[in-house]
């Protein structure tokens, strides 16, 4: 529809998640005409976003160093260690400013459907992080959705064979939704009304 | 609340109209985490655009060359001037396949509030291209809402110094909106049943 270079820019907003055709249109010509806008900049931290950030060793989550600031952090306790799907679970959680122990990223949960199983997520890492013994609780924080239910339940169960205990989020958060999109209340009323797994 | 430039592509991502903060936060962590996803290329389209895109010189439409490719198609006819607001209007014009005349993007609506004036518009350069007395209808294509109204109404009586006939679109758009949200088949109907300004 547009000339060149402009259509290409819609074309390649409309990738990003979230982005409508009409979207990336409003936005591109947003680029184009908005002087104040720094195009260069935004087009730099592109560039640099993938060099630079990689994945925290221990928990999985997003960092720019080998290890995150949260594992290195030394005011943040070791014996607890909160299990989410994703990077963004993690950055959700830390706002409610509920939970001061360190966290382990899943990389997804459990679905059958997307050919997702156990084995395809950060399961193993997690069992070796527990097997020195100074963990005593892991609170699980998967989505409550059909697939973060399931790799809650499969992780208790994988959990009964060390003497820890585990935990998951208390309801309050609004079943089928997204971890990420709860607002800071509901989740940190779901942190202090975690309850124990029965098994 | 993430670490260095994760954060920094969230701050820059949220600077564009229609991306809030989770929006952002989601957008990020799809350049970060998606290894297909193209980012060079994206970079790439943002820091050549600003170069590349020109405004056309005749009707004010984005393009790549000083005169656009609807302005230097010999198909189009020469007696009808659409007149819009912005460059992204003519997009949603074409893909009505309704007019095949010529455009002029104004830059812009009459506002008092926010300070716009006719004279911060291109209605000057309109005037010039009405001049030689080829133009026999012009079509005020503003959208739909106060500011777009109020425009329409300024361009209409300005030009009755002119023999020329100024048409307005037909009622059938939704009032209030953005004439860019219509869609194809409103905008179209909108085109057909376009009435004679009365004056």
């Amino acid at each position: 529809m547009y000339e060149g270079i402009v259509q290409e820019l819609i074309d390649e907003l409309g990738r990003l998640p979230g982005i409508g055709p009409k979207s990336a249109q409003r936005i591109a010509f947003h680029i184009v005409q908005t002087e104040s806008f720094d195009v260069s900049r935004l087009a730099e931290i592109l560039t640099d976003v993938r060099d630079k950030v990689r994945f925290c060793s221990i928990c999985g989550n997003v960092s720019e160093a080998d290890v995150c600031g949260i594992c290195s952090d030394p005011r943040r306790s070791r014996n607890v260690i909160c299990v989410v799907e994703e990077a963004k679970d993690v950055a959700a959680i830390e706002r409610t400013r509920e939970f001061r122990g360190l966290y382990h990223v899943l990389g997804g949960a459990i679905s059958p459907i997307d050919g997702v199983g156990p084995d395809d997520l950060r399961i193993r890492e997690l069992m070796q992080r527990l097997a020195d013994g100074e963990v005593v609780e892991v609170i699980i924080a998967t989505d409550p959705n059909l697939e973060g239910e399931a790799t809650a339940t499969y992780l208790s169960r994988l959990l009964t064979t060390l003497e820890i205990r585990v935990t998951r989020l208390a309801s309050g958060l609004p079943v089928g939704g997204d971890l990420e999109y709860a607002d800071e209340v509901t989740l940190g009323r779901a942190f202090e009304g975690r309850r124990l797994v029965e098994r």
